[in-house]
């Protein structure tokens, strides 16, 4: 009953701090004599990793993952698998105003509530830093993956900056990569390149909504009630820092949406059956349909802002902060690779969980 | 690890049909000494209870409660409470074609491509009765709340019926309980009655967003990472059947404020701290203020309904189906009390982990 | 997190009083597609039933188990599956004595202090009858090995009973059956029933000890460390009624053996590995060998005698007790089923834990 | 649902093998503000630590622990606490005959038939190496208990070596340090190096029986059912490599007691109330009586001998094999710390459980 784990079979359970010696997760359940190392994870930790460019935090980390246990001569013997980054630019600095008073917007204020405690360093705990071990742990769940469903592509990507959204007719699958904001909308990067900077350089930043879809899942994953693949993506999405709300499918808009309209009608295709639309986001009752997976989550803005902003110290005087230091104008550009990873995480576990109960599909079509 | 299971200490294992013998749900890790009663639970129940107006399903149930276990004179144990809600109003009819058929939208085609087989009466275990069980799991858990948080009120109304929001400016919360649709805004009940009759008339159904609002919850509930309060509240109402978005305070428009905007600034109060606006919903790095805590989940129409609709059979014949018989056409109406029930199931679990954890709050401002 | 749950992916949720309306369980994760009936689980609660023979208590509940979810057209649905048993034979009496006074031995004391209240009427919750639902549980976990491991056969007996063993060179399996007693010794059983009427006629109780074989099991069921096989089946034994020992192969004894007689040494045989000897219990390291697996506990005698013992009452006033009523002067012949249903449920959890992690045994041998 | 996990709400993830990078666990709900250091967890790891004198394995670590996370100032801070020990002395070798066959009594083979694969270097996951990170973790465990329950006492020692027990009559706590096998009989001390001396110029081994007590344990510990202490602390006895027999109080022996003899009546004394006998082990109903808790555990004799013993290759060939190397004549001494770690942790889990439910003690007597 970890409150720093997620998953069922697959199950992860992640540890560290922003500013502590190092961070980390353990996988246990993963599948065994799986070919897995340190440089398949990697990618996707650099892909994450800050200081690439000039819209995320100028912290220089190598995030470099460590593979402690749980792989022997290549290939992952079953057991659990530690995977470990070190924190190496912890600057020295003074926290003296931080550790004093509660910067709005964060952390601070409810782990003090909650814990007495807190570690300042960059948010303790509470810092996006957390989010390295979970992709280190979704960098793993793809490698299996790419065994047990060959077909399965899991894609992130960000539709809305501040106000303005993507495009939907300009969406290009192959422009993902080719901008810093990891958006398929070309246009799009542009303005949004020129907004971001204008925000950056007035101490200000602003939120993003991430979408990340799921193509060539196999249908049959999930479960009724409290294991439904939504809530399952739900959750995973919502566990990510700054995160304030998640949609399947049409999301909040479905509620505007009339039954007929809402329904996606068969039909029978040469591959089994095919849909005249996804409304739903490839889950029906919970479980998925073998439509693309469609999962959108809104990142709040970064709360640690050069504008001053009115607070209380730790004592209960009126005070102001501003948070200098090194901070995401836009955090949501590093939430697109955590959206991907929390999405292989949760398919991978109930791929699992399918073959534990079911033993493979049961019902076939036709 | 139950897939109908939710909440740690607090553990609801939800079973049943829609047209089997009964339904319920085995309550766990109570704590003992509560007074409760079927009358106190009940009440609840009526307030989900079909056929209560032209509104909802023409379903008569009574949906009385039995309390089985875990209470002895009057008063709970400490032991499982097991809450049995027989089915009465199962009506023999002929399900041939639902038996045959795929309804779009439903859960027919995932269940047989998971399971290989479904109930196929009234939906079986994908229907929305199953709720019921969480509304009665709901009612202990406020009878407990009663007494380990005596000022915490949870209120859920609909806030956008369809395309149709309310206007906040008339939110009033005595108007909830005086309006077939739980909805503060007395004008946008009247609009949503003719619009809802249409609808039900032609044979169609349409979405609606629900809000769930808790006054009076303690701060520091809640956790880091996976048990954050956003990411139990979203898993909870995600869980419920038609769920396909959710959102904590600002939620999906949180993407749209830039970062001084969207901070809650703080002041001290005479009673501890105070914010200047609750952006946030109540919830900061997963834990709670001591501010209202504000949830919405949005319900997609219902898909059971008179158009036909384009589909396949179980042997991959192209077919149509219109699904005749007893349904809600805004299924989100009864889904108020339903949010109701999970707010308070999530926060009393985390009440109690946070005195397992902590024994009470620890940090002190002031 | 449930206390009174047990399994992984076929997890058992037990709920339920002596004196209460009724008990059961729910069973989530049940395999769909096996067939099952009221009929086939309750030759099991037959085997427990009390009143059978004037060696168990003189109760008399047909314990008919009703399945009132997860089972349609005579299938598992894959959906959770309650098994309720009415409690029919709450005899009306008076409970003052007990209500008032702890009897030693018994969990009286224990729930008072730690709940503050307790359900006297037949000892509540921990009340032996709370077994009947585990032997439904484990007639359900039957059906679904029938089919998933075909040649497995798990069979409980009675080895000792109060001081006295059973020899096993007169062990035969086709004595089981044949008496009160469950054992495989004939001589044994008609000594006992000497022994036993003795002391049911003194009003006295006595323990025994109950081994539980399962023949023809997979080797690689079960996983290291806290789900070491030794660890689950053990911990299945100690959370039945009154079982204060449990052993697996050699067990206890395994501390007097030395290296080399501790050694099962291995062969080859036409079916597999082969082994010289099974002091380890058909398990190493936590995994199923592929022998039988042996697995033996102890039961307390029956704290509910006629000998008048010391005690105290709710007030702290010294005071005696005797129990009168309808008692098992050995308990553990009705938990020979109980054993059986244990071993039952576990294994069935890790066939399927097995399969969801590594889809079938991935080492071959030769 | 890890399998490398244990406890509740003080849940503990290990991870590690013998001879890979490191070791150790991830401890996820521990209490905020309680005083710890590398230091203060040192001590029960040096209890462990091999080599200590020639009755222990001959490998030499230093086992140093390192806290990574989850510590600020000094003091835990509620998030998850990850402790670290480096493999330091994974001695170059050549492993080409483990590597191939199957060490009988050894994981070897079932490691092989689950997974396909193993980490055959000084037994991988399977090693007693493993147990290091349970004792780290139960120096935390003890820490917190220092505030909690501070007259909370927990202390192993062994009871049998070989077919060798104590005296109970020369039964000396402060004995218990004096000697390289933590047991309280001074005589049995002398006549066990003797015997055990015999036993590792032979190369052979033997096992062992370890009783741990925890006295000053408060009443109500526990829950009913699958959570009954008995089920709590067999299981995380039984989860300790090579322990296949696990008693509670009179344990196997409380089959061979009537009734009357077994009842442990109960008079008051000043301080609540006391008891004539403790056959219970402190536990009854699966709750805590406030009496000692008393477990025992046998452990078998190492399987790593240099006797040959006959045995098959991977690809079927009958050999035969010895197991050169450093290892325990008797890893029954080395048990006693890990059976102390175990008790310290569950008991504390229990500790935060109770308080999370019941907010303390509820019933009072007297």
């Amino acid at each position: 009953m970890s409150m720093n784990s997620f998953g069922h079979l697959f199950r992860v359970t992640t540890w560290g701090e922003s500013h502590g010696h190092a961070l980390g997760c353990t996988v246990d359940g993963c599948p065994p004599g799986v070919p897995i190392s340190e440089e398949v994870i990697q990618v996707w930790l650099d892909k994450r990793k800050p200081g690439q460019n000039k819209f995320t935090t100028q912290r220089r980390e190598p995030d470099a993952v460590r593979i402690l246990s749980g792989v022997f001569e290549g290939v992952t013997t079953g057991t659990p698998i530690q995977l470990m980054i070190e924190n190496t630019d912890q600057r020295s600095k003074d926290y003296g105003d931080i550790a004093e008073k509660f910067r709005p917007g964060h952390a601070d204020i409810t782990y003090w509530q909650k814990y007495g405690i807190r570690d300042y360093r960059g948010g303790g705990r509470s810092s996006a830093r957390e989010t390295a071990a979970r992709v280190a742990a979704g960098g793993l769940a793809r490698a299996v993956l790419a065994e047990l469903a060959p077909g399965l592509e899991i894609t992130g990507y960000m539709v809305q900056m501040g106000p303005h959204g993507i495009d939907r007719a300009r969406f290009d699958w192959g422009q993902i990569a080719e901008n810093p904001f990891w958006t398929p909308d070309a246009v799009a990067a542009d303005e949004w390149a020129e907004y971001l900077d204008g925000l950056r350089k007035s101490g200000n930043s602003c939120g993003a909504v991430i979408e990340v879809t799921a193509r060539g899942a196999p249908a049959g994953l999930g479960a009724p009630i409290y294991a439904k693949l939504d809530t399952e993506l739900g959750a995973a999405m919502l566990s990510i820092n700054a995160v304030k709300g998640v949609e399947i499918g049409e999301g909040m808009a479905a509620a505007a949406l009339t039954g007929d309209a809402n329904a996606d009608e068969i039909s029978m295709g040469s591959d089994g059956p095919e849909y005249s639309s996804n409304h739903a986001g490839g889950i029906l009752g919970g479980i998925s349909t073998g439509q693309d997976i469609v999962v959108r989550f809104a990142v709040k803005p970064t709360s640690s802002i050069l504008t001053p902003r009115k607070t209380i110290t730790k004592s209960g005087e009126a005070s102001e902060i501003i948070t200098k230091g090194r901070h995401d104008p836009c955090v949501g550009i590093r939430a697109v690779p955590v959206g991907e990873a929390m999405m292989a995480c949760v398919l991978l576990d109930h791929l699992l969980l399918h073959r534990g109960q079911n033993g493979g599909n049961r019902g076939t079509i036709g």
